[in-house]
């Protein structure tokens, strides 16, 4: 294991972060990404100093099953970007994800061009316990990296239990992709993942595959329109892209512009219901960790929930009994 | 107001309940939706005892938004029950419900022959301040109703908020009623609604409305297909129905055996996740109802909401610094 550097003082990282220094920026993340408690503080002294420089970014997250091609989608993208001069930070959350010197060469070599690019600045995922906790660390991750000038900033999922639903809580503009496929079943995408979608880009639409890519669009799109509309008035788009022939690529980047123009008057209001959702989301999360962490009640729940489970006893009773062991 | 009936003792109600008795089952469903502290034990021991002789019937949930037809379905399908001698009850699940005597009677004029089957039992919904608490007490009164012997419990939802969820979380089989409509929105229909649900049957197919009909009834079936499958393997079916001509009726409740048959493997284990998923429900629940109302957090918590939707202070900053006030 990597010896553990030396932490900076406050003013360092500030200072550091605010004038879009990317050492400095990554050891911040790497403080707050910390689970030790003597770094506790300082770290959240770090994100008190920043916040006021954080939301002027464009905000974007990413999914799509194994196989879609997310890592060349998100390089090419990525790399179109960079060459207009945009400042790009690339984001993955992974709840699963062990950190180890592997895991950190392995998203640079599957995105090589794009992490040499000095306008490019890619992390791989923090690592944790719950999706929660992972989720939090992904967010100041972003406030960082918005403190430090980027001004696009991609989160890709790895499509692992609800980290869509944590991606999506923390982006303005979330996009699915997707592969024409041959049948007509949703691939593997979990449910409720295309009711969120602001877009969907059908990928390796090329060669053989063009037919059946447009083929997919005319039948996404037909799925689309069947969900209620966005109370924003959004309307999905589904597009189709190649990253091979750069075909389509453009017409993504001017969808997220149109978006950005449509969501003008609603952007300020969707941020600040997604803190206070996600300030409620924590709470839950905090309560349930010191109730589930309680010896009596570790020891009790699983012969509660057989009890339940069997029909013994109703959950509401088993639940109230539960409780009074905690308080 | 009308005057409170005396309490009756332990054994008449479960005497009376497990010998189907209609009058005494109606009032045990009165104790156990009172939320009188004193008829607290009362109620927890009555369902202690039913507890045992529960589990055998049919648990249909159906929504659908309003104008959609419910009541005149429910009526329809409910009587074709009963004139096969099956035993029907009617449960509504409305967390916005005032009681009066003014609803009981509604609900008996909206399905006056079904409330006048010997064979069928209508009974409102539970009030109460949230959907938590309601839905507690529909899942008693169905406990209930199993031990005076019903065989078919159909749960309605009214459509408000997450009513779907809680019915999804209760029944055995999910029934979505739909119109055939003029344009291809989900007329209304909420986000996951149509994930969830076991079957789709569009009403009013009768008079103008075939050709509409059966041109919806395509549609909803390609939309289904894009859904991953259930782990059961049941793939949701579509059915066209009419009240007035009473055509698709019986293959609505022929569509209810074969789902009967295709699950009957994996029914008790169903049942069991439900019970265990709405334990921790009533946890979290608790959880939060303890914390949420906590005089420092009533307090705290608005001006929390505020800072942390300006971006003063991080959703798990401001989290924390709340939970410590619980404490």
């Amino acid at each position: 294991m990597k010896p553990r550097r030396k932490r900076l003082a406050i003013s360092e990282y500030v200072e550091g972060i605010l004038s879009g220094n990317k050492v400095i920026l990554s050891r911040a993340i790497t403080l707050i990404e910390s689970q030790l408690a003597s770094d506790f503080d300082l770290a959240e002294q770090v994100m008190e100093h920043i916040l006021p420089h954080t939301g002027h970014s464009k905000r974007i997250g990413i999914t799509g099953v194994p196989g879609v091609g997310k890592s060349t989608f998100i390089e090419t993208i990525g790399l179109m970007l960079a060459e207009e001069d945009k400042q790009l930070a690339v984001l993955t959350i992974d709840p699963s994800s062990q950190r180890s010197g592997g895991s950190i060469l392995g998203d640079k070599t599957r995105m090589e061009k794009l992490s040499n690019h000095p306008n490019a600045f890619i992390r791989p995922s923090a690592t944790g316990n719950s999706l929660g906790g992972v989720a939090n660390k992904t967010r100041e991750t972003m406030l960082l990296c918005e403190a430090a000038g980027f001004d696009h900033i991609l989160i890709e999922t790895v499509g692992v239990g609800q980290s869509e639903v944590a991606v999506k809580g923390m982006v303005d503009f979330f996009l699915l992709l997707m592969l024409a496929g041959a049948g007509d079943e949703l691939q593997g995408i979990k449910k409720g993942v295309m009711e969120m979608t602001d877009a969907i880009a059908i990928t390796k639409a090329d060669q053989e595959n063009i037919t059946a890519s447009k083929r997919a669009k005319a039948e996404y799109k037909n799925a689309l329109h069947l969900f209620p509309p966005a109370d924003t008035g959004w309307q999905p788009e589904v597009l189709t892209c190649s990253a091979i022939t750069q075909a389509g690529m453009d017409d993504i980047i001017m969808l997220i512009d149109k978006y950005y123009s449509h969501m003008q008057p609603y952007l300020s209001q969707l941020r600040k219901q997604q803190n206070i959702s996600w300030l409620h989301e924590n709470i839950s999360f905090l309560l349930k960790q010191s109730f589930y962490t309680t010896p009596e009640v570790k020891q009790q729940i699983k012969a509660m929930e057989n009890e339940v489970g069997k029909g013994s006893i109703t959950p509401q009773a088993a639940a109230r009994k539960l409780l009074d062991l905690h308080h």
